[in-house]
């Protein structure tokens, strides 16, 4: 049945409402470009959108909940696109190599164009907005920080990190620099920069 | 001469100024907690301090410009009443527990609410307008930084940090981590946490 279904053209209605989200998507990015989070609208998004406000009020509870996944769907076009897997972590069994590929490619999406103004808009509003902030972060952030956790537990199940270090936190040490220098302008982004955060934080600053 | 100044009381013209000065100040900081930094203008800030623009014109050339200097002034009166001078930092000779001592006293600023507001509607506009952003790392920011690379430099010359680390990279493995937290509400905020970040960065996660 599954298998039939998935073979067959979409039903009209279904291309219809495809045609309709694409199309919502689209104009809540735009408007959150063009006129920053606190004006964009529901209706603002219709009009633009060229569906009524009831066929966005079917699908989202708020306009947060309509940009978030705007650009989630944003993110995870681009990911394939970079040929990866959205929420996949590589496991080659070397730690640092895999977290600098996966750091590499976060250099890419940040400074991919396309983002930049809309993940800017919303991360802006996430910090004077603290509700809107958290809903970002576990919509957004999160299920990448879950692999990054997942992959440093593999690690420590290798007795590659310490036992008792806490993967939430050990995470920060790559993760956040980047998000700082990203967010605050405060350096430069490279493959260097993230590849030296693996290597200061795997080995630490102190002598050995 | 400079003694007599000091004990003298100051003439009329100074005292004058120097209300008008903390008068800005305080209407530019109300402003952007009330209206959010776009709707704050130089007008509003005049209007409300009870000055005329040309005042506000004669010392600065933008509203970025007060308001980053209105902040930087609240900021110091801050460090002064939690007993410590504002750009000084502890060398010990015990690394760990002076960056645990800075880090500590910059959650405490963290959560003091009458930074909360107006330190995250400035760097909410930073996240969105690089010029403003880069301004605010450099007059609100850098200057920290700055004593921890030098607390680090001193670290290396003790033999206490290997020789090759880049204390400006270093340094964002424990200051980075706890601005995300604040910036993205992606955790709490504790002593334990930056001791913790203190821990992992100087030791590493990897097994010694």
């Amino acid at each position: 049945m599954a298998a039939q279904k998935s073979v067959q053209p979409a039903p009209d209605s279904t291309r219809r409402s495809e045609k309709s989200r694409r199309a919502i998507y689209d104009a809540a990015l735009a408007l959150v470009v063009e006129v920053g989070y606190p004006k964009t609208t529901i209706e603002g998004i219709a009009a633009r959108a060229g569906v009524g406000k009831q066929t966005i009020y079917r699908w989202w509870s708020s306009k947060a909940d309509v940009l978030m996944e705007a650009f989630l769907d944003l993110a995870e076009q681009a990911s394939r696109e970079g040929g990866h897997e959205p929420y996949a972590f590589p496991d080659t069994g070397d730690l640092a190599a895999d977290l600098k590929v996966v750091l590499r490619a976060t250099v890419d999406e940040l400074k991919d164009p396309r983002f930049e103004v809309p993940s800017r808009a919303l991360a802006a509003q996430g910090v004077v907005d603290e509700q809107f902030g958290r809903q970002l972060v576990a919509k957004l952030l999160q299920p990448s920080l879950d692999l990054y956790m997942e992959r440093l537990r593999a690690a420590q199940d290798a007795g590659q990190v310490r036992p008792g270090i806490d993967p939430r936190i050990a995470l920060e040490l790559f993760v956040s620099p980047l998000a700082q220098r990203w967010l605050q302008h405060t350096g430069p982004i490279s493959y260097e920069y993230t590849d030296t955060l693996v290597d200061y934080a795997l080995h630490g600053l102190a002598p050995r």
